[in-house]
This record gives structure tokens, sequence and C-alpha cells, in this order.
């Protein structure tokens, strides 16, 4: 199977994008974690991204915030699926990270997920996998089901709680 | 190989729809172009993408503008990858649409790329099938020197013209 | 007397929903609470709005965070009033969910009230059920004058303390 | 039938605002349109909005762009359900109109829709006096479903010119 | 001596109108707090403000959050000048009592100061009511002497610290 | 009677500013028009607000757009008040201007208006002037008086012209 | 004398950047031109940045719209100091190329100016340079008494046209 | 060595400002701090800024808030680079102050970095001495080595918890 990387501008980020490998973990999804700086180790960056295909990647989560180009600059050098995860810091409430993630010019697509949205990065990663994978594409529509049981069963308790 | 659904909110946004179809023709990846509407056809959103897996598609791109609940709408009933384009309308410069299509719940990952960027949206697709065709990988590749060729092209032109 | 519907896209925005359930209570509407995802459990959303009017629902509020499809998704199976309850949530302060509201497009209206306006989503629907029942737009105009001789009893109290 | 009410602040809202009036026309549901400033004609915003109900008004939509206070100045003075409708003016792209609109304090509820969104400000008036009026409620679901059929045959047009 | 009127929409505003009260009573201006509503004690507002300059006043300052409509509804009954201060409130960070505030329509200015600017608010009065009145602009202006001199003290403390 | 000086930042502003000395000059109320910019010629900006009050101004228009510092420029040099005019320019609909007109440190108040407000700026100013000057006031209030009027005109012929 | 880079990510930015380098000739600063895209041809970028202090650069003006990674990108490569001159593009009013390029991470600082701000970028790539360069020094003071005397002369003209 | 002159407009930005001071120290690159407001102390900032160059400084880095005019003010009266730091206030998380630092008209450039982002302002400062100062850009390269050390140190470590 392909695996996933995960990289991330800063280990302050960690926080967050625990929740994506801990997604892919629960599928069984290999990936491979990462602190790489598109500003402060911009070689490590390219280097990782432009051997990513041939090092069996299939997709690469990019989490950064504020003036967010790791994505960008991750998606610069390689044809792989990247997808940006854009990461609130201190100010700002994460529409800058959103803004620098999603903006991309025309030829260098980032796939963008929601401010703080480690675990749709990684539901995200996954789904592309499954696009060539039955076994997984039946966890995620299995999950699927579970979630909805969860909100049907919610919904009975709350419903419960007030209707009457 | 896999088809990309194209789905569009309104005719309104075929414009901008259409470069995404022009560019999945360039790459020769069949693509199927609805227009469907998470309000006005919410019938038939829910079969395309619940049929979506099945009938042959390997990724969906759902256009819309204003409360943009297209994508989401479509990420509800299938886990193949959707891919959101927020498209600007008459009022609030897309800001509207990129945030209803990009802010998803946890569970339902839309990949959203810019306001307008139809381009992008159509090359996020093709990255995602090219994860396991080699050949159209390769295409991905070449595009990507030609597209450096063009601008080192404007580079030399540009050069010319301003320095000596 | 008709029933107000009250959905939430997930239990966490429970304690926002919580005052616009107690506002129907004060009022002795009958009100029907429910969990209901527009991406998690869309089946249930679709089949609560298309019968909602025949289960003899007058109104429905409907509120979700982020990217709020819920009122969208209620309001494109029913012709009933769908007011929509924008909930603000760890990111960008509502103005993501109040877009997703309230941005709809021409067909499908979504009557949407403050980011985490409760009471007043409430009352809304109050409003709306008692267009034709005199006795219930009587309580909400003696309300009314209950809330001014609040207010103007505050305005004597702070009149006293800072005016002599 | 209970009448719609249609004020805005200025006539020269009205390339927007006869949108709400032929839609109600469309559905033969009267109408009243009148110009009524908050800030301009404070006292004859007052007497209309005082006297609405008894005047055989069941909705009253206001529109105004800017600091848009009409839908408040109507709603402090009515227990009707009051629609705002927020007009985009030349700055700022409507932002002020529809924060001014919705952000209601607690007890004085606006319903608003889209900038500029007249259709369905008129649209959300019918289904408020179709709560109770079944014919009016079967019109509505009618052009549903004559909407459904417009996009439906869009999508056959559209489907065929692209999908070969 | 021409007094102040301090209105704010709700008590809740008080904490910050305090300072516009006790920044007053620094300058032994006369000053009259209320509390009025636009929306819930509209009549009041209105009389308020229609028999204000009879009734002494020089300036209003009306203090709001949300769709802070308080400042125009004062403003569309007296030709006194109204200053609008804008109150944070949970939502939005104040940006919504701002535009609400300051984006009044032609005809019926509202004189602005920063959200939560109480003390502005009450200087921009005194300044006002200096206008035609010597002894009180020259206590401005020695108080704008003693600002000055506790920055340049607080420039000598710095300079001492960090400059060596 | 005190003058009222106008000030703008750049004479790319006049067509904005103009309705400013026009609505002046409607109420015969004198006015001195200056080109003056807090970073182009700070010198001259000083020198005109610091004699202001002694050269009969009552108060101070200031117009400037994009990073907006002209009218706290002059009121740290004056304290007349001093109302700011926020201008829209080529880029962000003119929110730079307001937020760098409107979000003044406590002790320098500035009174700002709409964006493009011109005749609001206008109207304050004669307000301002007003308070003093019983004929003024007068002539304000007639003038409302025929505003109302106006707004009641076009109601009449609105309501004849969509109400039969 | 040292050379100032300008960098643009399309030749698109032309327009705009064009006013930048006409700027520097006033100056008689030498310049080198460039197309250069962060994205498109990473590659030449970094050789650009990494070199361009060995090269004879003084300080390097990076252009770029959208998500505008370029001076980032620039920045990454070189120590010597980096100007980001945001562009705005179709959509966002270049608030998104504002932020992209402002929000720098600690440690990799780029001198951001207005969006659109070409001439400023320039006026501060040769404050730079004129740090040690007494005669440039001159020359940027002489240009600032110019300026004044072209805003002294607005003053007049408009003064004589307006005061009487 | 040419010195770097730090102010702020308030000594509450002290806790922000520190860091550039500290910046300063590691770098051994002499600086002076002061407290200056342009709206409170305006003489002070412009005998300042007009001697800075005379008096030995090579760049000024200004930090304010809210109506940030500090570093627009400091630029007005000296041709040196000025670094304009946008603290974030109490509302608005710091875009106002962003808007009025990097805003500024044409001819007076200010350099803005990140909202709160004092250690870039300092660096950016250090930069631009380092333009004709060998050593120093050195030992700026060599920061940048030492910076991408312990990114890769960070990454070996996170690699090690997370990849196995």
């Amino acid at each position: 199977m392909k695996k996933v990387g995960i990289v991330m501008g800063s280990d302050s980020d960690l926080p967050i994008v625990e929740k994506a490998i801990f997604t892919l973990r629960e599928y069984d999804v290999p990936c491979e974690v990462h602190v790489l700086s598109a500003h402060r180790t911009p070689q490590q960056a390219k280097e990782f991204s432009e051997n990513a295909r041939a090092n069996g990647f299939g997709a690469i989560i990019a989490a950064a915030g504020k003036a967010a180009h790791l994505a960008g600059a991750i998606a610069a050098n390689t044809t792989l699926p990247v997808i940006g995860l854009p990461i609130k810091s201190s100010t700002l409430d994460g529409i800058d990270a959103l803004l620098s993630t999603v903006q991309m010019p025309s030829g260098i697509p980032v796939a963008t997920v929601a401010i703080d949205g480690a675990v749709n990065a990684a539901l995200l990663s996954i789904q592309i996998i499954a696009v060539e994978d039955k076994e997984l594409a039946e966890k995620l529509d299995s999950s699927r089901t579970e979630m909805s049981k969860k909100i049907i069963a919610k919904d009975k308790e709350i419903s419960a709680k007030y209707n009457n």
C-alpha cells in the first residue's frame, strides 16, 4: 500500500497533527511523519517531495500556520496529491494560514481542508489511496456507517431527554 | 481509467467550470459533467454521489458559489475524494463560497482549491487518479516541465527587455 | 398548535441550542429536538424534513457550525420556513457558519439569525406560528412589554447610581 | 390572506427589491410596498410596524444597505416575523448590511436572507403565510418541482454538450 | 454648561461605559446616564433624543454591541452630535458593532470611535462642548500636556532600562 | 461663526471631499479647504492643526485613504473635534482606511464617519457648531424635515406604482 | 553600488511591477528583473536567491498574488533583505496576497509593503542601499522635498479654488 | 556599526518588543529603545526620526497597535528604512494594526512584518545593516544554519517517535 507523508512546519503544530497520525493508524494506512519547513529547511522539504513518489508515497499532508507556504512548497516539487492543513496560530484565527494554503496559482493545486482539520486531512489521504484499494474503500464506508450510528444514538438520547 | 465527475450547482458556473473540463481533456482523462444542486435537485445529487464509485469515478469536482454546499452534499454520500471548487459570485468576492466549502466538519473532508481555481481542481483530480497510473503521473511531470520552460522563456524575454 | 422542530448538527451545539428549547417552553409552544447531520446522517435529515409539514411542524430551527449546511439541507427538502442558527466554533468566530447559512441560492431561503442567537431563533419560530394564532401573538406582545419594563427598571437603577 | 409588507430604506434599493415584489405576484400573495427609513422617517416606520398586524400583514420584508437598521427598527415595533434583506452598496460588498441586519440582540429577531437575496426574502414570507394555508403550500411545493425540472433539463443539455 | 448624555443598549455594556462616565467626571462635565434600547425600549430612546437639545444636552454618547443600532436610532431623532461607541460582544470581535455604527446613510451622521473606546467617546463629547468653552478647551490642552509628560517619563524609564 | 477645516491627504480624494464642501455651503457654514499629508507634508499638517483653534476653526474634517493617518495626525496637534472621513481606494474597499481612522488609541479621539461619507462628515461638523448656535440648529432641523418629506414623497410615488 | 533584484511570480504582475522598475531608474539604482515562480520554477528561484548576495544584490523585491509565496521562498534562501509586494488578483482584493506575504514565521522576515505598492517597494530597496550611501540618501531626501513641494502646490491650487 | 532604533507607541507593547531587543543583543547590534507616540508625543517622535540618520541609526523599528500610525509617522520624517511591527490589541486580532501599518501611500514606505512579529522585525533590521557588513551577514547565515539544524533535530526526534 502507498504511504501517506505527514509533514509539519514546526513541532508546535504537533497537537493538531497528531490527530491525523492517529486517524491513519486507525485505518492501518502506513504513514511517515516529518518536521520540514518551507523557509527554515527548504532543502529538506524539496528533497522529501521530489523523491516522494519514488519512495512509495501516495499523498502528502502538509500542516502549517501563519503564511503557510509548506503545502505549496511541497506541491511545487511533486505531482502527488498534496493536502494542505492550515493551522490556527496566535493571531487572525487561522484565516492567514487558510488563504496562504488554498489560494494557489494555476498549475500547482493544494487540496485544502478546514483550519485545524487534521482528521479530515487524514481521511482525504485515505480516500485518495482507496481509489484503487477496494478493501480500504470498504473500511471508509463502514466507518461512515459507524459515524451515522453514533449520531443516530445521540439523536435518540437527546430526543428522549427533551421530547416528551 | 477511472473517470472524473464534474458537477456544478448552476449552469451560470459553466464559464469557470469549462476550464476544468478542458484541462481534463488535455490529459485524456475521461470526465462526466452534470448540473446538480444540493438544494434544488438534492435527490439527483444524492443518487449521483452514492453510485459514483460503482459507476467508475475516481474523484468528483463540485463547483458552487455563495453558501456553496454542493461539495459537502456530494461528500456526504460517497467516500471518493471530493474536490470543492468555490465560485465567486456577485457579492463577498467568493469568501462565502470558500468558507462554506472548506470548513467541513470532522468525518467528511472536501479537498478545496482556490476561488475560481478550476484548472487546479482538474489537476488535483488527475493527480489523484495518477497515484496508481504511472503513465498519467509522467504526463503530469512533463506538463510541469513545460510550465517551467514557459516561465523560463518569459523570464528571458522580460530580463532582455528590462536588464541591460 | 403547530410544533417547532429543533435540529442540530452535533450534540456539541446543545449548550447554545438549549436556550431555544427553553424559550419555546416558556411560550408553551411544542417542540421536537433532534441531532441530525447534513453530512453524517443525510438520510435522516432528508426524511425528517420531507415529512415535517405532514408531521405537524410549522417551522424548523437548524443549528450548525463551521461549513453549516444543515439549515440548507433541511430547507432543500421542505417548504416550511427554516430558521438557520449559525454556531460559533473553535476558529473564525462563527463567520464561516453565518455565511454558510445565510448566503443561500435563489429558491431555497433560510431565515438566518445572529451567531449563537438561539433565543431569537426560538422567538422567530414562535412569531411564525403566531401569525395565525392570536393568543400566541398576545403572549409575544406581553413579553415585549415585560422586556421593556426590565430595561426601564435597569435604566432607573443605573440613572440613580450615576446621575445626581 | 395575510399581506406581505415590503419596505425599503431608500428608493435606490428598488432594482433589487422589485424581484421580491414580482415573486410575491407570481404566487398571488398580496403585498404592500413602502419607502420607509429607520433614520430619515422613523415616525412613519414606527407607525407602519406598530399597526402592521392589525392592518392584515403576516410578514414584513425590510431591505436596507450599509448600517442597515431598517429591519431592526421594524422588528422593534411589531411581533410579526420581520425578514431582513441586506443590500450591497458602494463599499464593503454588503458585509456591513449583512452584519447590521443579522446580529440582532436577544429578544428582537430578524430573519435575514442573503445579501441582495430579494427572491428568497419573498419566498420566505410566502412560506410563513403558507404555514396555515394549504393551497399556498402546495404552490410552493410545485414551484420546487418546477425548479428541479429546470435544473434537470439544464443537466441534460450540458451533459449532452460535454459528455460523449 | 451643556450636559453629555450617555446611553447604553444594555447594562452589560456598563463596564466599558463606566470609563466614559469617569472621564467626564474628571473634566467636571455634567452627564446623564441611561439604559435605552433601540429595539427593546424604542419609545424611551425616541423621547430621550427628541428632547435632548431642549433638555440641555450638547452631545450624546450611545454605546451598543452586535447590530448596534442605538447610536443611529438616537441620531434619527436629534440633530445634536451623536457619538457611537461600538461594544465588542461574544462573537466577531466587535466588527459587527463597528460597521453597524459607522456605516450610516447620508443625512444622519454618527461620530464613531474605536471598538470599546469609551474614554475617547467621552473626550470627543468634551471637545464638542469645549468648542465654545475656553476654560474647558484649556483643560483639554493641559491634559494633553500631562499625557505627553507621562509618555516622556515612560520613555526615560524604558530608555534607562534597555539603553546603556 | 466658527469655520470648518476640510483637509485631504491627496487631491485624488477631491471628488468625494467636494460633497462635504458643497454641504457646508448649503448651510452657509464657512470652511477652508487644504491638501495636507500626514506623511508627505507633516510639518504643514502640524502647523495647521496647532493653530486651528486660534484661527477660528470649530471642527476639522480629515479625509484620507489606505493607511489613513491624516485624521489622527491632525488630532494629535489640536483638541478641537476632528472628523475622520475614510476614503475607499483601489484595494480592500476602504476597510483599511476605516480601521486606520477609527481605531485611535485612548486620549486622541477621531470622530469617524462612513467610508466615503463626505456629506455626513460635513453634517457632523455643522452639528458640532450648532451646539451653541440656535439658528444653525434650526436649519439642521428643517433640513431633516425636508429630507423626511422627500422620503415620504418617494413612498407615495412607489406605493402608487406597486400597490393597487 | 549594490543592485536591486526585482522578481515577479508571473508576467501578469508586470503592469504593477513596472512602477518599481521605473522608480529605481529615477534614482539610478541598478536593478535586475526576473520572472521566477516559487511553485513553477522553484529551482530557479532558489538559485537566484542563494547567489544574490555574491552576485552583488543589496535587496530583492518579490511580487506575487494570491497565495503569494514568492517573497518567502526567496527569503528562505538568502539573508539579504527581501521586500514582499503583494499583488491584487481577481478575487479577495489582495488580502490573500498580503497575508501570505507578511505573516512569515519567526526567523525568515519579509519586509512587506502595501497591496500593489510597487513604488514603495522600490523606495524601500533604495532606502536600504542608501544606509551606507550618503549621496543616495541625499537624493531620497531631496525627492521628499520635491514631493512636499508638489503637495504644497496642490494645496495652493485647491485652496484658491474653494476658499474665498 | 549603525544602530537600530526601536520605538513603541506605548509601554504596554514592551512584552512583544522585548523579543526584538533580545534578538539584536544576540547579534551584538547596538540598539536604542524609546517610547514615542505618534499621537501623544508627536513632537518627540518627529525629533527622533528627523535626527535618526545623523545620530547613527541605520534602521528604525516602530511597534504600535490599533490605528498604528507610529511607523508611518516615523517614516514621514526620515528616509532611513522604517520597519513596522503591528501589535495585536484587545479587539480585531491585530488586523487593524496590520492594515494601518502596511497600507502606506506612495512615497513613504514602511517595511511591515507579521502581527507581533518582533523577532523578524529585529532580524530585518540586522539584514539591512548587514548589506554592507560582511561579518554580520555571516552571522545571519550561520544563525540560519543553526535554525536548520534545530529543525532537522526536531524532525529526527519526531520521526523516531511516530515512524517505526
